[in-house]
């Protein structure tokens, strides 16, 4: 499968490679890729700049929004939040036209200071704001509640754990449920919470998720729903 | 100890009957007694009248807020969240002052249709209204991210999973914690978050939480957080 993951963060690479070590084809898109690999800095996070992972990487390419979307079959989201938008309107309309998006980010705004808020929060949602500027796509919320190296290892938290999927397409969460499979979740530890709506429920335990951060002074925890039963 | 629980429904009851059976004092607090008695129907959730449960319950007496308050030691405030400042401002704020407030009750708006929003949210949460409307008191979030059942008898969910508590307030938290003890939590699955602004992330389980109750058309489970460690 071919795969388009939007961002250059954390996230962006972690999926991006974890989807590479699979045998699919990867690239990961930006605003403007020259940009990107002249940066020699660490971010603002501490990372390393982009160009040192992508020497490690030589086979996820770096691209455009607009081309890594024009030549992928899933898109992947792993832009910050609240840029998450302009970065699709970037990769273009047509472009992901018909296509899966799953959705990672999270629309935290640090612009009041810490902790982050959410918004949009409560009556709306970062994934139903992208399903509804792009209607031609389906649009999926998921792993969005845990920290990145978790995405794609699940076993680095001991015991079974949760990772949530909403969406209005059943043939795509169907496909993304396979993609987790696939990065080490056992079915069962994965929970499909119903149509996008949900993906406020799923937003909105980003501040308790910060939260427990701070307590414990690490990252490696996740939610797991216990005593969960499917009434079906 | 002597505890008034403030809310006549099913946490209220839940709560103020597990107090008696471990020997507590426990008065349940509300409007107006006479008319809480005067009720024979079911509630809108089907609940049994307040007096079937009051004639299996002889020893929880019922009384107003403001009598129930004044001669307890504890508040435990189970009322509708979107109720709860009124019902306290009518135990009155010398009534309280000087106590260790439990808040178990969610800020949950059903007057715009299912599911219900958060208000407040992101920004303020219910516990910390309640912190500032009556300063002298010592305000303690906790339980209000599980069903009733649950959170009296935590063992009804198999395994591990979590119960989290916010406060200001150092010795209240910890009294509280002694009182989740009784109850049959163990103390490895109680989760100080920190301040009475860490109720907003507890609050914000809620969307999730009913969301969850809609798949699995049932309320019996609970959050789990796996992996966590103190940093301490």
């Amino acid at each position: 499968m071919r795969y388009a993951v939007l961002g250059t963060g954390v996230v962006g690479r972690t999926i991006a490679g974890k989807l590479a070590s699979l045998g699919h084809e990867a690239a990961i898109g930006t605003r403007d890729p020259q940009a990107t690999l002249a940066r020699t800095e660490p971010d603002g996070y501490g990372n390393p700049p982009y160009s040192q992972w992508r020497a490690e990487h030589p086979q996820v390419r770096l691209e455009t929004f607009a081309d890594a979307a024009a030549h992928c079959e899933v898109v992947v989201n792993t832009t910050a939040g609240l840029s998450s938008l302009e970065a699709l309107h970037s990769a273009g309309a047509a472009n992901l036209a018909g296509k899966v998006v799953i959705d990672i980010a999270n629309p935290l705004d640090f612009s009041r200071g810490m902790p982050p808020l959410l918004d949009p929060v409560n009556t709306d949602s970062l994934g139903e704001q992208i399903q509804r500027a792009f209607p031609d796509t389906k649009v999926v919320k998921t792993l969005n509640t845990m920290n990145a190296q978790i995405m794609v290892a699940p076993a680095r938290v001991p015991g079974a754990h949760t990772v949530f999927v909403s969406g209005d397409d059943a043939e795509a969460k169907e496909a993304v449920t396979e993609l987790l499979v696939s990065f080490g979740w056992p079915t069962s530890d994965i929970i499909d919470l119903g149509d996008i709506t949900t993906a406020r429920g799923a937003e909105m335990l980003l501040p308790i998720w910060l939260r427990l951060y701070g307590a414990f002074g690490n990252a490696d925890f996740n939610f797991h729903i216990q005593g969960a039963h499917h009434s079906a």
